[in-house]
C-alpha cells in the first residue's frame, strides 16, 4: 500500500507546489503585487465595484458562510433563502438541545438525558474504561443496563443557557482618547470583571465571547454537567472504517456516532429540551440545521493574508512534510518492525499533507481567490464611501498588506533556522534556557513555571532520540538552510562549521553526548557553567544562535500582534457596514448551521447524497477485508440481519469546521436526521472562503444506520427504544 | 440533476480554460517559445540528454504505452518485467481466440463459437432485431436454444490469421532518388497490389498495415465470419448502469457485456482457439492481458503539436462545447417537452465536456509534458549522435514546430468564420456549391458523386431546423468573432454588415427564406442565376465568403499533409533508433497490452481494484433509484438470489483506448477473467503520454459476475454451462 500512497503524495504535492510557483508569475500583476487601488486608500476601488449586496446574495458574496449565532438568528436569510422562519421557542429548543464537550459538539437525544456525540469525541473515556481485560477501542462498550454504565473521568458537558449582549459596557470600559492599547487591556479587563460577576452571582459558567473580534461582545451562560457515563460507543473499526486514507473523504461508510447518560447528584439528568429522533432521515433536496461549536475559520483573512499562506507558509509546510515522509518510508522499507513502528506517523502526516494539499489547492483556485477580491473591492468601497469608516478602517488592509510582505520576509530564516522536529537540538536549546533561568532569582525568570517544568520533563525524559531520521532530515534540512539563506548567514555558519550538509548533521546529531539523559542531568546539575565549558557540538550550536532566534521569536511575536489589531479594525468595519446580516468567524461557540442534503459533482460523475450498508460491504469486499477496511466479527456474522439499504452516511451543504464534530444534524421539525462527523474532501478550502456552489460537504451519520446497527449488531435494543422514544 | 452538472461543468471549464490561459506566461520559456536547443538541429541538445534507455525502463519513459503486435511480441519486456515469457503457442493461442467486430473487439470464448464483446458494441444488432412488440435495448435478449437466437444482419468478425513481414517489398517498390509524393504514391500502389494477390490467393480479407508511420509494413490476413447470431444481450439500464454521468469513471457497477454465436454454412463455427474462463477472475497485483484493437493514439506527436492542441485547439472546442450546452440548458428550462427533447444532445455534449476537460487537463500537466519533453530530448540526442539519422529526420521536428506555429496562427479563423453548427448558414453553402457544381460537365466537377448527393439529401431534408437555438449561437458567435478577427475582417463584414451581432443573427437566421425546403428546392431548380439573384441574407453571405472558405481549407489541408511526412520521419526515427523495443501508436489492428489489476488513488484516498454487487445496489439506493441509477424488475425481484460479494467491475494498469471495447481480459492461463470496457476519467491524458505510475485504468466486467448475472438473473444456465465448459 505504501507503493501507492507514495506515487499519490508525491504527484499531489508536485502539482500543489507546481501550482504554488509555476502559476505566481502569471498571476503576479493581479494579486500578488497590490496595485495602486489595492495598496491606495480604497477610494479607487469604488468605481469599479459592484453595489452593496444584501440578504442571501450578500451571505452567498461574502463567502463568510453560515455558521449563525443564536444572539442573532438570521431569520430574515432563512426564510428568504428556505421559506422557513424558526420561532423563539424553535430556537430556545435547539440551543438547549445542543451541548459542548471536550473539542466536539454533541446533544441531549432523548428525556432521560441520553447525549449522543461522534465515537471520535469520546476516545478519551474509552482509554479511561479500558482495562487489560478490554480495550473498548477494539471492542466497541455497550451497558445494557444503567449498572453496566462507566463514569468518564474528567469529562463535562456545557449548555448554553443565556446569551447577554454586553457590548456597551465592555465598550464603556475603554473611555475615548485612550490609546489602542489601553483599550485592549480596559477591555479584557471589563471582560473578566463581568465573567466574575455572572459566575458568582448565578453559579454558572460564564464567557464573554467577542464577535466580529470586538464589534459585539456576549456574555454566554453554560451550565456544566460532569456526571457523564458512557452507555455505547462502537468498535473503531467501524467508527472509522477506511481508516486515514478514507478520513477526509465521501462517499464515506462510518458508524462515527457515541452515547453518554448524565447524571447530577447520582440520579440520572432529565431535561427540558431535547431532540427526537427521525425514523427516515432527511431526504435529498432537504433542509437540514447543524448545531454546534465550530473552532477556527480564517474567513476575514484579507487577499495579502490568503497570499502569504499559498505562497509562502503553506507549501513550505507541505515541503516539510513530504520531507519527512520521504524519509519514514525510506526507514518504514527496512523491515517489519520499523515499518511498524512508523506505521502511525506515516499516517497521521499523509492526513496532515493530504489537508494542506486541500488548502493549497483551494487558495490555488482562481475562482476562490476571485471572490474574495471581488468582495474585498466592493466591503473596502463601501468602507470609503463613508468618510467616518474610512478615516477609522480604511487603512487596516494595506497594514495588513504590509505586515505580511515583512512575515514572507522573515520566513526563509523562521523555517530553515529553526530547531523543529530535531529533538537533538530541542533538547540542546532546553538545557540552555533550563540552566539559565534557574540561575536567576524567580522574580526574574522570562520563562513562566509551567514552561521550565515542561523542559525540565523533556530533559529528563528517558524516550529514545531516533538517530537515523535525525540525522537524515538535519542534512537536507541544512542543505536547504544553505540554498535559501546562503552560506554567510550566521545560523548556516554555526551549523556547518565549514562542513558538508551531511557531515555536520553526522556531528550535530552522532557526536552530540546530549543525546544521552544522563549526560543532560550532568550538564543541568552543572549549571550554567557547565552548560557555557560543554564542547557538545548541538549545545554550541543552541548556544551560538540562541540570542537570534530569541529575537526572531519576538519580531514574529510582535508582528502577529499588530496584525490582529488591524484584522479587528476589518472585522469591525465588516460588522459596521453589515452588521449581524453576515455571521463572524468561528469562536468555539454554539452556532446554527444551515444547508440542504444533495449530491454533489465528483470524480466526473456525482457523489451520491447517501451511501448505505450495501456500499460499506461492497468497499470492505472491493479491499478483501484488508486494513484499513476490515469489518469486525459480529458486523460479518450478522450481516444477513441487517436491512443493506439503510442508509448509512449523507451529505448536506452545511457550513461545518473542526469543533463541530458531534453536532446533531436536525431538520425542522427538530428531529435528529443524523450526527457530523467530517467534510468530503472539497470541503478544506471553506478554511477561508465558504462557497455556495462548490463541492464541500459536511459529512454526517444517517439517523437509520443509529438505529439499525444497536438493534441488529449491538443487541442494544434497549438503548434504540431510548432513542426513539419507545420506552 | 442539471443543475448540478451545470455547477461541474461551469467549474471545470473555467479551472481548464483559466489552466491553459493563465499559466502559459510562466510556461512560455520552456515550451511555447523554442529555445535554441529545441528549435536547433538538436546537436545542442545532446549535452543535457540522459543515456538512451533499453528495456522496461525505455516502455516506462517514451510514454508510448504498452500496445504490443503480435509481429514483434515483447518477450524481453515481458520476461524483465514479469518473469513471464509467452510461447509461440501461448501467443499463437491468443492472436486466433482474438477478433475485431466493427469498431471493437470481441474473443471466441467456447469450443460451440460463442463469442463475448461489449453490449454497447452490439447495439446495432439489438435494433435490428428489436421490433414493435420487442425493444430488446430495454428488455435485453436471451436465446436459450439454438432456435431462438437471431441473426445480426450486416455484423462480421475478422480472425488474425497470419502477419506476414512484407517491409522489404513495399520499400522496394519506390526505388532510391525519386520524389517524397512519388515514393507514398508508388508504395501506395505495391501495397494495394500485395492486398490484392493475397486476398485472389488466399481468399482470405488482407491488409498491409503501416506501423512506424512506414518503418514496418505488415501483411495482415483474416478470416471473416458472416454469419454472427445474437445469443444474449442484458437490458441497457444494466449493461450501462449510471449512464452517461458514469461514463468514462471509476468504480463503476456495468454488465457491459454481450454474447453471439458465430456460424458457417448454417452450423455452428468450432473454432480450434478459444479463451477458457476463469472461475475466480484476477486477484489483486496479478497480471493480466488485454486483447483487441486499439484504434488511435497520437503519442508520436511531437511537444510542438501537443501545445497547439492544449492551447488553441482543445480550450476553443471546450468553449464550443460549453456555448452550445449553456444555450441548451436555457432552452431546456422552459418546459417538460423542451427539455425531453435536448436531453440527448445535452448528454452528448457533456460527455464530450468530461473528455476534453480530461485532455485538456493532462495536457496542462506539468508531469506530463515535462515526461513528453525529456523523452523527446533523448531521442532528438539519439537521432544527432548519428549523422545519417541526422541528415534524414533531424529536421522533423522543427518543421512540425513551424507548421503549428502557422496552424495557430490560422486557428482565430478557421473557428470564427466557420458555419459549423449552423444548419441554415450550412445549407446556404449546400445550394451555392450544388447549384455550381451541377452546372458543369460531370467530369470537371470538384466535389464527388457522393458529396453531391450528401448536400442534396441535405437541401431537400424535411427535418425543421431549430431557429431559436440556432440565433442565441450565431449572435454569440458573431460578437466572437468580432473580437478574434476584428470588425474589419471580410468575414465579420460581411455577417455584420454594420449591424450589432443579435440583430445580424436575427437576420440571418430569422428572416432567411432558405429555412423553408420548398424555398431551397425553387433556388435549386431556378440553378446558378437563381442562387446569385437571391438577396436570402444566409445566401448573400455564402456566396461572399465561399471563395475564402475553400482557400482557407485548401491551406489547412496542405499543412495537415506536409506535417504527415514530418510526423512519418519522426515515426520512422523512432524506429531506426528504438526497433521495435516501444510499440507503434495504434492502428486499430490486434494488439496485445499487458497490465496489472490495481487499486488507484482517487478523492483522497484509493479506489478499490473492484467493485462489487453490494456496490450495485449501494449506488441505486444512494440515488433512490432514479435514472440512470435505476434497476430493472428482475435485479430488484432476484437480487436476494445473489451473492452481493460477487465482482463486478475491476480494474487493471492496460493500455487500452477506443476500439478495445470488447477485448478480452485474460490471466497467463489463458483463462477469461473480464472483458474491457472503458477508461476511468484519469485514463484520457493516455491519448498523448501514457504514464506507468499515473492514475489511468483499464475498466472491465468481472468473469464473476457474467456467470452470476446469466444463472441468477436471466435464467441463462445453459449460456453459463457453455462458457463454464460444464456442457
Amino acid at each position: 500500500m505504501l507503493r501507492y500512497a507514495r506515487a499519490w503524495f508525491a504527484s499531489a504535492l508536485a502539482l500543489a507546489i507546481a501550482a504554488a510557483a509555476a502559476c505566481s508569475a502569471s498571476r503576479a500583476p493581479s494579486t500578488t503585487t497590490p496595485t495602486p487601488s489595492q495598496e491606495g486608500t480604497g477610494v479607487a476601488a469604488v468605481q469599479e465595484a459592484a453595489p452593496l449586496l444584501t440578504g442571501v446574495e450578500a451571505v452567498k458574496a461574502a463567502g463568510l458562510g453560515k455558521m449563525w449565532t443564536f444572539d442573532n438568528p438570521p431569520l430574515d436569510y432563512l426564510e428568504e433563502r428556505y421559506g422557513f422562519r424558526p420561532t423563539p421557542e424553535w430556537l430556545e429548543h435547539v440551543r438547549l438541545s445542543s451541548l459542548r464537550i471536550g473539542g466536539c459538539s454533541a446533544s441531549f437525544v432523548s428525556p432521560d438525558g441520553l447525549v449522543m456525540t461522534n465515537h471520535h469525541c469520546v476516545r478519551g473515556c474509552i482509554a479511561a474504561i479500558s482495562d487489560d481485560e478490554h480495550d473498548y477501542y477494539v471492542e466497541g462498550f455497550y451497558a445494557p443496563t444503567r449498572e453496566d454504565e462507566r463514569v468518564c473521568p474528567g469529562v463535562y458537558l456545557d449548555q448554553l443557557l443565556e446569551i447577554e449582549d454586553v457590548t456597551q459596557r465592555v465598550d464603556a470600559a475603554a473611555p475615548a482618547g485612550v490609546s489602542a492599547e489601553e483599550t485592549t487591556r480596559l477591555k479584557a479587563a471589563e471582560r473578566a470583571r463581568i465573567q466574575e460577576e455572572c459566575t458568582s452571582a448565578t453559579g454558572y459558567r460564564c464567557q464573554v465571547v467577542s464577535l466580529y473580534h470586538g464589534g459585539i461582545y456576549s456574555l454566554y451562560k453554560f451550565r456544566r454537567y460532569n456526571d457523564v457515563r458512557m452507555v455505547f460507543a462502537p468498535e473503531a473499526q467501524i467508527a472509522a472504517f477506511g481508516g486515514d486514507p478514507d478520513n477526509f473523504t465521501y462517499p464515506r461508510h462510518d458508524l462515527d456516532v457515541a452515547f453518554y447518560h448524565v447524571y447530577e447528584n447520582g440520579e440520572p439528568v432529565h431535561p427540558e429540551h431535547y431532540f427526537t429522533w427521525s425514523e427516515a432521515g432527511a431526504a435529498e433536496g432537504e433542509l437540514i440545521f447543524i448545531t454546534g461549536n465550530p473552532a477556527t475559520t480564517l474567513r476575514l483573512r484579507t487577499v495579502a493574508q490568503l497570499e502569504y499562506l499559498r505562497d509562502a507558509d503553506y507549501p513550505a509546510r507541505l515541503r516539510s512534510y513530504d520531507e519527512r515522509l520521504t524519509l519514514y518510508r525510506e526507514l518504514a522499507a527496512r523491515g517489519e518492525a520499523v515499518a511498524r513502528r512508523y506505521r502511525n506517523t506515516i499516517l497521521g502526516l499523509e492526513n496532515s499533507f493530504k489537508q494542506f494539499v486541500g488548502y493549497v489547492e483551494g487558495l490555488n483556485d482562481p475562482e476562490l481567490i476571485g471572490s474574495k477580491q471581488a468582495f474585498e473591492r466592493s466591503f473596502r468601497a463601501a468602507v470609503a464611501a463613508d468618510e467616518r469608516l474610512q478615516g477609522e478602517y480604511g487603512s487596516a488592509w494595506d497594514e495588513i498588506a504590509r505586515i505580511n510582505r515583512e512575515l514572507t520576509r522573515l520566513d526563509p530564516e523562521r523555517r530553515h533556522a529553526s530547531f523543529a522536529n530535531f529533538r537533538t537540538l530541542g533538547l540542546a536549546r532546553d538545557i540552555i534556557r533550563y540552566t539559565a533561568e534557574m540561575a536567576k532569582p524567580a522574580a526574574d525568570r522570562l520563562l513562566s513555571e509551567e514552561d521550565l517544568a515542561a523542559a525540565e520533563r523533556r530533559i529528563n525524559s528517558e524516550r529514545p532520540i531516533d538517530q537515523d531520521f535525525e540525522e537524515k532530515l538535519l542534512a537536507l534540512r541544512l542543505a536547504a538552510a544553505r540554498d535559501a539563506l546562503g552560506a554567510e548567514h550566521p545560523y548556516v555558519q554555526a551549523a556547518l562549521q565549514g562542513r558538508e550538509p551531511a557531515d555536520a548533521a553526522r556531528v550535530l546529531i552522532r557526536e552530540c553526548g546530549i543525546a544521552d539523559v544522563e549526560v543532560r542531568r550532568a550538564l543541568v546539575e552543572g549549571g550554567v557553567s557547565a552548560v557555557e565549558a560543554s564542547g557538545d557540538p548541538a549545545i554550541v550550536l543552541a548556544r551560538t544562535v540562541d540570542a537570534r532566534a530569541l529575537e526572531l521569536a519576538r519580531q514574529l511575536e510582535e508582528l502577529r500582534a499588530v496584525e490582529a489589531v488591524h484584522v479587528g479594525r476589518v472585522a469591525r468595519a465588516l460588522f459596521e457596514v453589515y452588521g449581524t446580516m453576515l455571521p463572524p468567524d468561528a469562536t468555539f461557540t454554539l452556532r446554527l448551521q444551515d444547508g440542504v442534503v444533495s449530491r454533489y459533482p465528483y470524480n466526473g460523475t456525482f457523489a451520491p447524497y447517501k451511501t448505505t450498508l450495501y456500499g460499506l460491504y461492497d468497499r470492505a469486499e472491493a479491499f478483501d477485508y484488508s486494513e484499513p477496511w476490515r469489518l469486525t466479527a459480529r458486523w460479518i456474522e450478522r450481516k444477513d440481519e441487517l436491512d443493506l439499504s439503510t442508509p448509512l452516511n449523507f451529505v448536506a451543504t452545511a457550513d461545518i469546521i473542526g469543533g463541530n464534530s458531534g453536532s446533531p444534524a436536525i431538520n425542522t421539525d427538530l428531529e435528529v436526521v443524523g450526527v457530523a462527523f467530517d467534510g468530503n474532501i472539497e470541503f478544506f478550502p471553506n478554511r477561508f472562503l465558504y462557497r455556495e456552489d462548490a463541492a464541500g460537504r459536511t459529512v454526517s451519520v444517517h439517523s437509520m444506520a443509529i438505529i439499525e446497527a444497536l438493534r441488529k449488531i449491538y443487541d442494544a435494543g434497549a438503548l434504540a427504544d431510548e432513542i426513539q422514544g419507545m420506552n
